[in-house]
């Protein structure tokens, strides 16, 4: 099949691009030094790709993603990042632990309770080092962990992720910035224990020489947004669409605010010729358009650029592998939801 | 079950308040007068309680849901209010008019054509009415129409979406515009015939008197950027989420911008004492936010109102429907893809 002729909105990855990406990424932090993000992409056999470059551990969002992750075979090691209280869904992963080693966060008495009452056998700390988020106080992980540790649970170490540093402007800024929350995570480290210190995303992969391990997921597919940051990462995905009605004053294609993600603002929309295009607005499921040069026809292929990968994954069921212009590969979207 | 038992992030439609919206619309705009717009909650349920308020004919985004309609035996009269160009969802659509009464918009001769290849049986011209989106100029419809009679196809009459003038802070300036639109729209109409008139949209649901059905769609649900319309529609559906994390300063609940479309901006986030709250911002599983009065505790749960629910509700497999805190129903979202 050609791409051109698959039906839009069409989530389109790109192999050549996809491969770059992950060898560039593996180069810096190769086999277990990267522990990459599965929420990024939610898709069991780009995780397959990743395991393939070397990296056998992953991070989770959902319980869903990690049960996901088992079933596929790919639960050698699956940290779920993040604070679960459902009983059902902690007692789920609990099973789970007889085919994949699976290490749960906690950050509070609340969560390492839970997660003990459902059997889960591993956890890690989850520390605040700045943003606003989950993480307990550095001071009070160590109080966490001995929670853990009575309760019978292994503690892995601590993890801590700097969200708010992903995205600055000045460089030498952001390594100050980031070695200011490192300190933070290692002092609870100190506190904690463990052979684990994970942290870091796609924005400061560069800047971690002090942990054992980075969380980065972006950096496989990249957008609109990450790709401004001079990282040497390529957008890999991309919405394909069709113009469905065009006029002189501006075009409209089939890729509406249903097919991507708009927390980071619009997307780029480009003609397949690379030309560049106006973006005026998105609605449900449309994009009303204006060419730079010369107009659009009825039927013209245009190729979308969200801005934020990790949620546009999140809205199709499937993912198209090209080569070029050949679709070599159709992956399902197998890990969405909670 | 109860409501608080539901594992988070939940979407939860309220029955009460979805039976008072769908009854306050009906009054205004009984029967055929409205064709309600099922892209809004994508949910064949959901359409089922509109036909049992009397409303037969639906109206549809996508070929997805005009064939989960059809499958669902909602298929009565089913309008395709966008522009379709692919081969092989024209051709299911045209399959599926053996059980069902599949109308499908045109604007071009392009489209013209990929439905008369298809074998699809009725047509609707889309008359642009001054949204920069799909839609024919208003002189140009009788030549669609004919074209779409050359090829043997019923022209059932014209559409034209005023989205532009769904929201307008003065109340006689919107009239006023509406009014221009619908003049656009009827003058197309002189030149293709047929017995529909279809415009409107919840937004301008109030302002037309010169139509034959008005395709409201979001009245049922509604969103906290049509709750400030001053309309008779109440949000009926919210994200119920659970703090994960709490601490002094503010607290994080477990619902992010994979689970609400953030482009109509962040969501309201209330306790379940219905105390407000500052929603400092969402990332992909979670919100940060400061109640007004007190402290959250781990373990709580929000309520969260979506700023925009059409693509809220793709988010989503399942709507929970509740009275009062009893968990009555537990509706699939059937209807979303394309």
């Amino acid at each position: 099949v050609n791409l051109l002729e698959l039906p839009t909105p069409a989530l389109v990855i790109d192999a050549d691009v996809l491969e770059y990406n992950l060898t560039a990424m593996a180069r810096v932090h190769p086999g277990s030094s990267l522990r990459p993000h599965v929420k990024a992409h939610k898709c069991t056999a780009l995780a397959a790709l990743q395991r393939e470059e070397g990296h056998h551990a992953f991070t989770c969002a959902t319980p869903r993603e990690v049960l996901g992750m088992v079933a596929s075979g790919l639960g050698d090691d699956l940290l779920l990042a993040n604070e679960v209280l459902d009983p059902a869904r902690l007692r789920a992963l609990a099973a789970a632990q007889d085919h994949a080693r699976i290490t749960v966060a906690v950050d509070s008495a609340h969560t390492v309770d839970a997660a003990a009452a459902a059997g889960i056998r591993a956890v890690l700390v989850d520390v605040n080092v700045g943003l606003p988020r989950c993480g307990c106080r550095p001071d009070e992980a160590g109080r966490i962990a001995d929670l853990a540790r009575r309760h019978g649970m292994e503690v892995r170490g601590v993890m801590g992720y700097e969200g708010h540093l992903m995205v600055l402007p000045d460089a030498e800024d952001q390594r100050n910035r980031v070695d200011d929350a490192m300190d933070r995570l290692l002092a609870a480290h100190e506190l904690v224990g463990g052979p684990v210190v994970s942290a870091g995303g796609t924005g400061t992969y560069h800047l971690h020489r002090r942990v054992t391990e980075v969380q980065a997921g972006s950096y496989a597919l990249m957008d609109s947004h990450y790709a401004t940051l001079g990282h040497p990462f390529e957008q890999a995905c991309h919405v394909y669409g069709t113009v469905i009605s065009a006029n002189p004053k501006f075009a409209v294609a089939d890729v509406g605010l249903k097919a991507l993600a708009m927390d980071h603002g619009n997307p780029t929309v480009e003609t397949l010729d690379g030309q560049g295009t106006d973006v005026w607005f998105l609605s449900d499921e449309h994009v009303t358009f204006v060419p730079h040069t010369g107009v659009a026809e009825v039927g013209d292929r245009v190729r979308v650029g969200p801005a934020h990968i990790d949620p546009t994954m999140t809205m199709h069921e499937v993912a198209w592998l090209v080569r070029g212009h050949d679709v070599i590969d159709r992956w399902a979207i197998d890990l969405r939801g909670w």
